[in-house]
């Protein structure tokens, strides 16, 4: 490979399912990953849930030699569980937490105490510049009747405007120059370049995003970021078929949520893009296939995705990525909006009726208050209700008025975030159906 | 001005202090500040503190025709108070809401249901791009005895970050080619404008930062991120001395506070920097001095700063505005780092203690059923305690339960995000010091 101008990157990505006290047989299956990570020598490696840091500091150890660089995110109570491991220098890292993520009572599901985000690490491999990022999105827990889909739509879209925003390929394209009534001074730049003004030559993106591929939520960070899927797009693929990452041979998987899907589902996934003068191409992908390669046991109740890209440095700019050329980019977002919108009704029912339930609490203590204040000041004859009684039901309304004040807070941001994003994707459809008649 | 080829922009800050039922004479100053946006025809308005929507949807409608195009950014219980009106369209957006705010048990500060956050909108001027943020951070109740400076110190961290990793000018200088084992592949990119890849060309910074000029997180701010005072660098200077924003001479402000500060302090800014071959200059820089211009009340108990900017293209990339050049950056990293560690412990502290707490309540209620439990079963013969005092006691050790679980799990959030940026302050570090022997 030496001497051609292409360079070959190895990714490794995995929902490591590491949840203390939770995760069957955790110890023996991170040394497992750790072991394989050692042996294989990947580029760059990309985890999930690595809950603890204990775990990672293991794996950091572990692998200290074939990946000297890394970096774990820490965010919300239990942390974010992602982490990085690269054998190239990580030059800085960002963290962006979504700012909708499930709710604080539903303990079951506990994804809100995960605090869940995006990271990115920013790397210069042979020059070229990338820009990493990892992510696990809201769980799935029912798909039929998806409560968190709004919540999950929310951070589709964070993520994409996190990308994109760092990439911005898209407004520094020439389209907009007539939407300026310039105040003053000329476009006279002197760079042919211009176009392809940029911050990264190329974007990576690695993680276990809950959605299956042909959802609005994938549909929309595809179409919004251009990012490519390196399923889709591999030269050569070895692995569980349709790529699937959560498969009923796995002997961690929950059967019963894999009935209605007998191959299984594929919702981890690499994604890539590139910038400016470069192509990336994934020349194969993998996955394993219910447990790891020469083992018994599998790495995780997920598959692991490995990828190996070229990338490639090209004379003339690529201009074909950009993913805002797809015409049905606005159905895309129309649909995720409908979507958010019904999010953003539920939201306000909810904070609704917590609000209604605190006024109601506080009511029922201001009358439990004049009550006994009568009754010291010897307005009644006798106590109307016996002592016992009354203290507990005194103290019921407090609890309620304070879990229902917690709950309307709550969902008041929930509303503020919902109704931000609907206002977001608004004004991008409006320039999305603007641009056409400026061309 | 029309032929040269310059740009000339004229920004308008202002925290508005449009508190409902709280700021003195709201409804008035909001007014105020709408007619005189009006008349004076800036071309980007940078608003903080507009709490409420509907005052952002009155200006909104008042300043439809002179400045099209506007965004308010949603975020926290009562929303992020920040709000930007423009001349010309925006073109994207995106929140950030920093990862600590105060804490949501200071009822009296409220900062933390306000969820500070800083804005960005993308801007397309004349062919120039523009990256506008707009922010506010923790405000500072007791500046001897400052509770809140490693959270503000967080908060100029991230923002300082989120403005770079939109730039990354930084990394993408030549300076790093040396640290990469390169696998495969040779540099040879065709385009001399390698070194300048970014994506914004100017990049904008307004907002109440609550901090005075020399205070550890402006210098972080500024160190980091190479952004200039446009105070500092102003050829003409026209307002409050030193160009304060809290004056006493304001009707408005807390005289007491101002005490230590005769003049005034200053901690409204407008910051700027360019990225490429653009340079930018500050032909002048005002501030109102205790009153809106020719009326007898101010806009707000902040004073408004006015910045008229010259922006021009130059055959050369500026290589000179890298803040990173700055030898003495690594100490302003050290010292925030020091900040940062001492919020740190004490945020370890009160975990450690409101988990004490809990357990302590939660072995109460044990106890307590225990012994309701033997009762039931008639072990003990009789009653040990009156049935009030006992329910009375168990409600009481219910509440400490709930609420110290729910402080210990805000505290290991404080504990994470603490953390985080102390190794990323880290990682930054030692970059800095091992960039001198790679030069």
């Amino acid at each position: 490979m030496e001497g051609e101008p292409t360079l070959r990157l190895r990714i490794f990505n995995l929902n490591c399912w590491a949840i203390r006290y939770l995760s069957k047989r955790r110890q023996q299956r991170v040394r497992l990953i750790g072991d394989t990570l050692r042996q294989e020598g990947f580029d760059l490696v990309l985890l999930q849930e690595v809950w603890s840091e204990q775990d990672y500091s293991e794996l950091k150890v572990k692998l200290a030699g074939c990946y000297p660089f890394s970096h774990y995110f820490r965010s919300g109570v239990i942390g974010s569980g992602l982490c990085v491991f690269s054998r190239f220098p990580i030059l800085d890292t960002l963290l962006y937490q979504y700012s909708l993520n499930g709710y604080p009572y539903m303990l079951q599901h506990g994804d809100w105490f995960c605090g869940k985000s995006v990271g990115l690490v920013v790397m210069k491999i042979s020059g070229i510049i990338f820009n990493v990022y990892v992510t696990h999105l809201h769980a799935e827990y029912c798909r039929d009747k998806d409560a968190y889909l709004p919540h999950r739509l929310v951070q589709a879209w964070e993520l994409a405007q996190f990308i994109r925003n760092k990439v911005e390929e898209h407004w520094a394209g020439p389209s907009h120059s007539s939407w300026v009534p310039g105040r003053a001074g000329k476009d006279s730049h002197p760079c042919p370049h211009r176009h392809t003004s940029k911050a990264a030559d190329v974007v990576l993106l690695g993680g276990d995003l809950n959605m299956h591929p042909e959802d609005v939520g994938i549909r929309l960070l595809r179409g919004w970021t251009g990012l490519q899927d390196a399923f889709a797009e591999a030269m050569h693929f070895e692995g569980c078929k349709n790529g699937c990452t959560l498969v009923p041979d796995n002997c961690f998987t929950d059967k019963s949520e894999l009935l209605p899907f007998p191959l299984g589902i594929r919702i981890d996934y690499i994604l890539y893009k590139a910038i400016s003068s470069f192509t990336v191409k994934c020349e194969e992908l993998k996955t394993t296939t219910g447990r790891a390669p020469g083992m018994d046991i599998p790495f995780s109740d997920h598959e692991a995705v490995m990828a190996t890209l070229h990338i490639q440095r090209q004379g003339q700019p690529a201009g074909a990525t950009l993913g805002t050329a797809d015409p049905a980019l606005a159905d895309v977002v129309t649909e995720a909006r409908t979507e958010v919108g019904a999010g953003l009704r539920a939201a306000r029912r909810q904070r609704y009726s917590s609000g209604r339930m605190a006024v109601l609490a506080l009511l029922l203590l201001l009358l439990q208050a004049a009550a006994a204040l009568a009754t010291l000041a010897g307005l009644g004859a006798e106590q109307p209700f016996p002592k016992l009684s009354f203290c507990l039901l005194a103290f019921l309304a407090l609890g309620v008025l304070v879990l229902a004040t917690g709950l309307h807070l709550f969902h008041t941001m929930e509303v503020k975030m919902l109704h931000g994003t609907e206002d977001q994707m608004w004004m991008v459809l409006r320039a999305l159906q603007e641009r056409p008649s400026e061309g």
